[in-house]
């Protein structure tokens, strides 16, 4: 491994986020999809979730531009199980959700362990899986269409959660990942 | 036209921010497009400008789901012109620019009268561009891809000038085009 490989890579390391997640239910555009991974590695999401509609649904390599290979999709049979693993790991769980009663999203406190959940392209979020949120979050919109493009969504979200955590010094560089898992991904990374 | 109709065409036109705008430098994926005359609509932005690689390209009417009916999209023959006209509106023009030298995005003072440049999706911003801007921004990344997708970064950017003028009060429902403007749009929006 070059020099320079490696630098990049541990100052990767050094910023990842082990505690924010995204869980996406049934997007399912190529493109939505790649724009949303590499969103999430540009924050130092290193941990995507998804259901799918069905099974035939693949992420498309050529899109991710690469960051695919250092984002885990991990694919959920149901979303339920997957969410109390989430829950489990003492993440709080927020729902995108276009409804009056949703908060604005800049409201909620992104430097707790975070899992955003973000709904299909056409149907949103599912009755399900905002039943299984603690909180539902809306972006502010005074314009006359209905909801924003998902990856876009997606992002706008992220990078709250990151302002939040710049400002909490949670970019500080130090790394947050377990020792033995930057470990491996270094190794990893040079192959 | 139905009185939830007026009253909805009517609050959009309250929050328009006639001086706020996005110049799109031959972006050509019809996705991308979409996503951005979206995101604009949402924030209140009814004018993108736009230079194309080549004629044939088009926004794709069904993607944008009907945000460019209220979004004019201006194509213009030369950038240099174009930039040229909104900078003698008194628009700053800011460009985005994967560059060392480019400032954090956030540090702008967005309530100014502003363009804002976005790149082609591969060759991003030409150098031509970056000389007629004031000055260029860079949204922070951690990971390993090298740039964000176009409509996610219009879009982080777009929010952030948003966000400071809802603070400075430039979303208070309180109508900011000119008169006639207002009226030809709530006229031809009833047909
Ligand atoms: C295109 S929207 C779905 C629209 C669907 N008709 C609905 O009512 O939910 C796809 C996803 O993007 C996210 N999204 C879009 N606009 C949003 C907004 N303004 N606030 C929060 N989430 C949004 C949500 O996750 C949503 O489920
Ligand atoms: C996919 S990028 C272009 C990548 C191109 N290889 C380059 O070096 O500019 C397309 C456009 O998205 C915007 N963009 C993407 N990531 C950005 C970031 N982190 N900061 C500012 N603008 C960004 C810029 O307008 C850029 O020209």
């Amino acid at each position: 491994m070059s020099p320079e490989r490696l630098a990049r890579i541990t100052n990767m390391l050094n910023y990842r986020q082990p505690d924010l997640t995204v869980f996406l239910e049934q997007v399912h555009k190529a493109h939505n999809l790649a724009a949303i991974v590499r969103t999430a590695d540009a924050v130092g999401v290193s941990d995507v979730h998804a259901t799918w509609e069905n099974k035939t649904t693949q992420i498309s390599g050529n899109t991710a531009t690469g960051s695919q290979n250092w984002v885990n999709l991990h694919s959920h049979e149901t979303l339920e199980d997957a969410v109390k693993a989430l829950r489990a790991q003492g993440m709080q769980i927020i729902a995108t959700n276009l409804s009056d009663s949703a908060i604005d999203f800049r409201e909620v406190d992104y430097t707790k362990p975070t899992a955003i959940l973000m709904g299909q392209e056409k149907h949103g979020i599912s009755p399900e899986a905002l039943a299984l949120a603690d909180q539902d979050v809306i972006i502010p919109m005074v314009g006359m269409c209905q909801s924003l493009n998902v990856s876009v969504a997606s992002a706008l979200i992220l990078y709250e959660a990151q302002r939040q955590r710049e400002l909490a010094g949670m970019y500080n560089g130090e790394c947050r990942l377990p020792e033995e898992e930057a470990h491996r991904i270094l190794f990893e990374g040079g192959h």
